[in-house]
């Protein structure tokens, strides 16, 4: 997407790969000094063996570090901190963990609908319950205390909902979780002693200026000891996105919390079948922890790469919402973080029908047919999940600006030519009245 | 363990971490071409991109290209090569694939005993049906066919035998199958149905002059084209293993053959919750197949640093097996591949009932005393599986040839001393007959 690596990261990377380079001239102290640190922390000084099944130390140390200044002091145990092969991996070995029973008192997991569909492929995997619970896209995709009461006792009936996954910032709703209703979610935990699990991969995507990333186990924190000290929480961050989007590397931790000390056990015996997650990627996870500071040599460099990436992505994601709402028939919540924008779509009731016809989700046929004619590819929102009887597409916002525009402009051409086309099928009359009234009812 | 990286695989995977490296003049040329041909094949030119869940495109067509010169020309598709995080994922990701059913017709996986005990706890994880069969130590660790009709036979009373898992040359057993031993497997695989899974990471690791690694995929085509288009197969190879020893980047792939398509794709949607195995393993997995040729200027560096490793496990091998068969009540069989001694050890019968009081298995409480006497970490077969009333240890040939030596001389006063004591305890005379009498048996 035409992003530029952060130059700190790979050369950090690159030094622990090829040692020799310690040599080199052409390589900042501050980065060599990092290398040299995760190297030590390596067996036999090398990225090449295996580290341990919960990660290498002295990454586990920093990533504690981070997590205490994050969080504005509230303590953090590297005891508790797993590296992982990506955030993916951590999140499918805790819901592992987590899944049993049969029948009745199979697990339930509750997830958000629109979700990240590692969620519903893990549960399905699994063969574990799948609890949705519905964003409030009226309110800008803010979780609903009531609607997790409602999903939880009605999945009650039928398995035993033993976890709640939260993604926040949103995919692919975009949407920052206020400190109010995470409270909420806690609060909803604590009460029917459920595991939370918080996909914070997103906790540096946050663009819009009354919104602030909330940490879960902050907001814990500050709701006393009695939550802070019994609540289960299983929190994941990555190399993968916030303004480094290393995803190849496959970097990623998980801290978890008030976990027995026999189930800790049980974890890591299960994240040791796989051996342990890549050393290269727990070094760039290491550097995303560790960054430059103002008085080391990379700071100016790594400060304008970081807020050259998370500027232009505010500017996007604003640009994105803004020139989405000028379209008839496209409503789009601000992307206040993530990567993504959600717009609802109206689409017409003929062309529903049409889709039907051919067997296919209408979102579907429109974000193929929107493929087909500019080239543009959109996820079409029941690939995540949506309310019944609405549509939606996802749109990254990754796509440098300039692209981004011309992307928008013919996306919108595209769609007011459907609207068209579909507004005047057969019976133009008829036809061209319904949907008036329908892109009426939408607004 | 003293290994050093080949400094070949380090370079590439350095340059393309660190891309701004292709234009320094301390890296060869044929690294910056590897280098350069890998980044090309990368999402934007880049290691921080997702690859596709089954990989780089031009490294999944190096595999191929390396397979069919390694077996001769038996055709390879690299439609057909997945890359994974290290052999341990794919291994549990083709289990995953293939365990279903429930009560007698749950999925049952016949494995070797002594076995890699990534396959027992994936089966334990998956909640299959472990069915063992016993590799002859009488005969150097062979596969013997009788053996696995047994095993077949016993296991088809309560379960659905579906896979038979192989690994050659052997984890924790060090033997290298002959190609007799893999013809009757496949014939057996193919009069019964069975996936075959064959873990192949030691391929590189054959020390018996003796001795050759015959892949399973090529015995399979010279068995003929009803074999060859009939049996299911995955091999799996790694970049752990070899003279590469590259653990840390979770480097691997595997192979598939006769694959419905339909499977394909489900296994594809597998791959695809975790998004893609490690870029940078991908890389260092490349460097493996496509490394320097002849007229390439890296070569010779290259081709000395693998003879040094390969020729120094060689002389380990045998070094190891010669000297723990001087020491009385220990047994070993010839170290023909992998990276493992795995001898039998006479615990006399007091020394077994002193463990049993202890509620350990005897070569347990061997293995934790020999640890506290001595600091040598042995993991004792119980961990591997063994026949019952027999013990082992596994012991790696990995340190310098140097304190290998000291180790095993250390080793040796210290089985002494065990037999002494454990022969002269209470009853000095009956014990010591005792142990003299067993002793003789054993040998
Ligand atoms: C919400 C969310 N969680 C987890 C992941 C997985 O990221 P990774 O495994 O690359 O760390 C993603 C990737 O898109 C995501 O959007
Ligand atoms: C027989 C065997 N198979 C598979 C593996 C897994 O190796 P990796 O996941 O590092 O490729 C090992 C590692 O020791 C092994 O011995």
């Amino acid at each position: 997407m035409g992003q530029k690596p952060i130059t700190f990261l790979r050369q950090v990377v690159a030094l622990c790969s090829f040692p020799e380079l310690l040599d080199s001239s052409s390589f900042p102290e501050d980065a060599k000094q990092r290398a040299r640190r995760i190297l030590q922390g390596c067996g036999g000084q090398s990225l090449g063996s295996y580290s341990a099944s919960q990660g290498v130390d002295c990454i586990r140390q920093d990533i504690a570090v981070y997590i205490e200044q994050r969080d504005k002091g509230v303590p953090a145990d590297w005891d508790n901190i797993y590296l992982t092969t990506g955030a993916s991996d951590g999140i499918v070995s805790i819901l592992k963990m987590l899944v049993s029973g049969q029948g009745r008192s199979r697990s339930g997991v509750m997830i958000p609908i629109p979700q990240y569909p590692l969620y519903s492929a893990a549960i399905s995997e699994m063969e574990a319950v799948q609890i949705n619970y519905y964003l409030d896209e009226d309110n800008c995709w803010a979780l609903d205390i009531n609607e997790l009461h409602r999903a939880y006792q009605a999945a009650k009936e039928h398995c035993h909902p033993r976890v709640i996954c939260i993604i926040n910032p949103g995919n692919p709703t975009g949407q920052v979780q206020s400190k109010k209703c995470i409270e909420e979610v806690l609060h909803f935990a604590y009460e029917e002693n459920l595991f939370v699990m918080s996909d914070e991969v997103y906790q540096d995507n946050v663009y819009s200026p009354d919104c602030q990333f909330h940490s879960f186990k902050k907001v814990l924190y500050e709701m006393g000891p009695e939550y802070f000290n019994t609540v289960e929480l299983a929190s994941f961050h990555s190399t993968s996105k916030g303004y480094s989007g290393e995803c190849g590397f496959r970097g990623g931790y998980m801290e978890v919390l008030n976990l027995d000390l026999e189930v800790k056990a049980q974890l890591v015996k299960l994240l040791s079948v796989r051996l342990c997650p890549p050393v290269s990627g727990q070094a760039a996870m290491d550097v995303i922890v560790n960054p430059p500071l103002p008085h080391e040599p990379s700071y100016l460099q790594f400060h304008k790469e970081k807020s050259a990436v998370l500027g232009a992505l505010a500017e996007k994601a604003q640009m994105t919402e803004q020139i989405l709402n000028t379209v008839p028939g496209i409503k789009c919540n601000p992307v206040q973080g993530a990567m993504y924008a959600f717009p609802r779509i109206f689409i017409p009731p003929r062309a529903v029908e049409a889709a039907m016809s051919l067997g296919m989700s209408p979102d579907m046929m429109y974000c193929l047919r929107l493929l087909e004619e500019t080239g543009i590819c959109l996820v079409p929102g029941s690939g995540f999940g949506q309310r019944e009887g609405t549509y939606h597409f996802r749109m990254t916002i990754l796509p440098t600006t300039e692209k981004l525009k011309v992307l928008l402009e013919k996306f919108q051409d595209f769609h007011i030519k459907f609207l068209k086309e579909y507004a005047s099928l057969e019976e133009p009359k008829r036809s061209e009245d319904d949907t008036q009234e329908a892109l009426k009812q939408f607004r």
